[in-house]
C-alpha cells in the first residue's frame, strides 16, 4: 500500500512526519497551493520550484474539459505537461458538485460546461480513468460535497452516494492500467456537520480501505467553530498510519486549529484569490496593501519575510501595480501569500518536532484572532 | 555630455558600439521593451535580470498620471521604485499626442486622464519636470506625434511644436535641480513621410543640442517602405556621436532594416502584445501556438531559442495556458519574445561586428518576407 505515513513527532493529535509515495516522500504537515488547470494562478512551475510545496493540487473537472484528459496524457501528464516535477494531486470534481450545482444521480453527475455549455457526465468509475490519464501522485474519488445548511435527507443521500461511489472507485481504480505505478487514492469523508452522519461516513469509507482519507463537504457555509468540531469528531475514526487531508482550508487560525486535531494535509485558493485582491498575510496579521496609506511605503511587505517579493519590492510599489491592474502584482502577491501559508504549516511541523507546538498556535491565534 | 557614443564596428550605415551613461554604458544596437506602467507587462524585476535589455521605457503620462510622479520620487525614483537597476528611458507623453487626441495647442497638451476623466495638462517645462521626478537615465522632449496620413499643414504645425517646444525642454531641463545628475535629454525629429518637413525638423532640433536624437512620428499608419524611406532621409541629417533611437519599431524586418539605415536604438510594444495574443517569434518565422494543430505538441516554441519558457514548457501546455486565460501564459510567451526580440538585436550588433551584417540581414528577410 502506498501513502504510508512515518510520524516522527506528536503534540497532542498533532503530528509531523512523512508520507511515502511512489515519487519519494512528502513532508506532513503540509499546505498544497491549487493549480486548478495545471497552473497556479499566475506562477510558473519556477515559481513552485522556489515556493517549494510539499503537494500542488490541479483540478479534474477542469482538465477534463480543457484541454482534455487525453491531451494531458498526451503530453507526458501532469508532471510534463505543467514543467513541475514535485507531488501532484488532482481533486475529483466532487467539489464542482457543491460549487456548480450539477444534477447528481445514483450513477454519477452531470455537469453544464462552463467552457461550451456542453454537457458532461462524469462517474466514479470514469473520474477514476480520467485521473489515471492525468496522472497525478494522488487522485481523489468522485464524493457528493453539499452545501451548508443542508437538511439531514440532503446529507444522508450525499454520504449514501459518496459511500456507493467511494467502493466503486476502489474497484475501478484497482483494475485500470492506464494510470501511473503505484498512484494513489483517497476516501473522502462527507456527512456535515451532523455527528452521526460524519461517523458512519469515516466508517463506511474506512472499510472500503483508501491510501489516505480527506474531509471533505466542510468550509461551505458553516462557521469555523461548527467546522474544527466536525474535524475533531471525525479524525479519531480514521486509521492513524494513513495521510488525513482537510479539504478547502487554508486561514491561519483554520490551518493551526485543525493540525491540533490531527490534520496532515490542506489546500485552498484563498492565499493566491486574495493577493490577487491586495488582501496580504503577514506575521502581523492582514495587510490590505491596495489601502492608500501605503501609497509611498517603501517597506516591504512583511520585515519578516524570506520570499522574493519582499527581498525586491515596496509596498508603495506592489500598491500601485495593483491599482492600474497590471499582472505582475497578481503574480509578486500570490507569491507572497504562498511562502507565508507554506511556511505557516512547515512551522507548526516544526513546532511539533521541537516540543512548542501549543505556544506556535497561540502565537498564530494572537496574531489572526480567535 | 553624456551619452557620448563610441563605435566599435560598422556595416555600411550601420553601427555597434556602446553609449556612455552616468551609470554606466549601454551597447548597440539595443532593443528597449515597454514597461509603460513600471513594469512590463506580467513581467517583474526578476525577469529583467533573466532577459538583460541594454534599457527599458516606462511611460510619463502613465506614471504621471497613476502612481504620480511625487510618489515615484517618494518611493526612490524609477530604478528603486521598479527594483530594477538596469538603463530606463521615460518616453515623453508625445506618443499619447497620437493615440489619445488631446487638445493642443502651442503652450502645451491637455489630456483627459483615462484613469478618471480629470483634465492633465502637460507642457514642455512640465514633462521635462515630471521626468526629472521620475528619474529615469534618459528623459524624451515632449513632441507632437500626428497620426499617418495628416495634411502638409498639420504636419507643419507638428514641426513647428516639436522644435518650439525641443528648445523650451532644453531650457528647463539645463535649469531644473530635481532630476539625477547626468540625466540624458533626446529631441525628437517630427516631420511625417514628407522628405523636406524631416529635412527641417532634423535641422532645428540639431541646432538646439540634444544628447541623443529619436525619429518619432513614425510606424503610426505609413507602410514599412514609406518608413524606411523617411528613416533613410534623416538618419544621415543627425550627428554621428549621438545616439538614433526610432521609436515604436520593433517588427523584425522593421529592425534589421532601420539598423542597416544607422539607427542605434527601438522600443516597441509588439513582442509582448502579440504575446499574450498567443503569437511567436521564431527563429523560423510567427509561430500562432493558438491553434489547435499544437494542441498535443509538445516541443518548445522554437529549438533554437535559449529562454527559461522554451527550456521548460511544451508548445501544447503554453497553448492550454492561452485557452484559459492564464496569466501564465501571458509572463512565460513575453519572455519568449522578449528574448526573441532583443536577441535579435543583439544578433544584429555581433554580425556588424564580425563583418556579415548583409548576410544577417538577408537571414532575417529570408524568414520574414521581404
Amino acid at each position: 500500500m502506498t501513502l504510508d505515513v512515518t510520524l516522527t513527532a506528536r503534540s497532542g493529535a498533532a503530528r509531523a512526519g512523512t508520507v511515502a509515495t511512489a515519487r519519494g516522500a512528502y513532508r506532513i504537515p503540509a499546505f498544497m497551493p491549487v493549480g486548478t488547470r495545471g497552473a497556479v494562478k499566475s506562477l510558473d512551475a519556477a515559481d513552485l520550484d522556489t515556493l517549494a510545496p510539499e503537494l500542488v493540487l490541479a483540478n479534474t473537472y477542469h482538465l477534463l474539459l480543457r484541454p482534455g484528459a487525453e491531451v494531458v496524457a498526451a503530453l507526458g501528464g501532469i508532471h510534463r505537461f505543467t514543467g513541475w516535477g514535485g507531488h501532484t494531486l488532482t481533486d475529483s470534481g466532487g467539489y464542482q458538485v457543491h460549487s456548480l450545482r450539477p444534477s447528481v444521480d445514483d450513477g454519477g453527475v452531470t455537469f453544464v460546461s462552463v467552457y461550451d455549455g456542453r454537457s458532461v457526465r462524469l462517474t466514479p468509475e470514469r473520474a477514476v480513468e480520467v485521473q489515471g490519464l492525468i496522472g497525478a501522485d494522488i487522485q481523489m474519488v468522485l464524493d457528493v460535497c453539499t452545501t451548508l445548511p443542508a437538511s439531514t435527507e440532503t446529507i444522508r443521500l450525499a454520504v449514501d452516494r459518496t459511500a456507493s461511489w467511494a467502493q466503486r472507485a476502489a474497484v475501478r481504480h484497482a483494475a485500470i492500467e492506464a494510470r501511473p505505478e503505484g498512484q494513489a487514492l483517497f476516501g473522502i469523508v462527507q456527512g456535515g456537520t451532523d455527528p452521526v452522519l460524519r461517523k458512519e461516513s469515516a466508517e463506511r469509507t474506512v472499510a472500503i480501505g483508501f491510501d489516505g482519507y480527506a474531509i471533505g463537504g466542510l468550509s461551505v457555509g458553516e462557521t469555523r467553530e461548527v467546522m474544527l468540531e466536525t474535524v475533531a469528531a471525525t479524525v479519531p475514526l480514521l486509521p492513524e498510519d494513513r495521510p488525513r487531508y482537510l479539504m478547502g482550508v487554508g486561514d491561519p487560525v483554520g490551518l493551526v486549529e485543525a493540525i491540533a486535531l490531527g490534520v496532515d494535509q490542506f489546500d485552498c485558493v484563498g492565499p493566491t484569490r486574495m493577493a490577487r485582491h491586495g488582501s496580504v498575510l503577514t506575521t502581523h496579521g492582514r495587510l490590505v496593501v491596495r489601502n492608500a496609506v501605503h501609497r509611498t511605503d517603501d517597506g516591504p511587505l512583511d520585515t519578516d519575510c524570506p520570499c522574493a517579493t519582499c527581498a525586491r519590492y515596496s509596498r508603495g510599489y506592489l500598491r500601485h501595480l495593483l491599482t492600474v491592474h497590471e499582472p505582475t502584482a497578481w503574480r509578486l502577491l500570490s507569491v507572497h501569500n504562498l511562502t507565508y501559508t507554506i511556511d505557516l504549516v512547515r512551522g507548526a511541523g516544526r513546532a511539533i518536532a521541537e516540543g512548542c507546538f501549543e505556544h506556535y498556535r497561540q502565537g498564530v491565534r494572537s496574531v489572526w484572532g480567535a
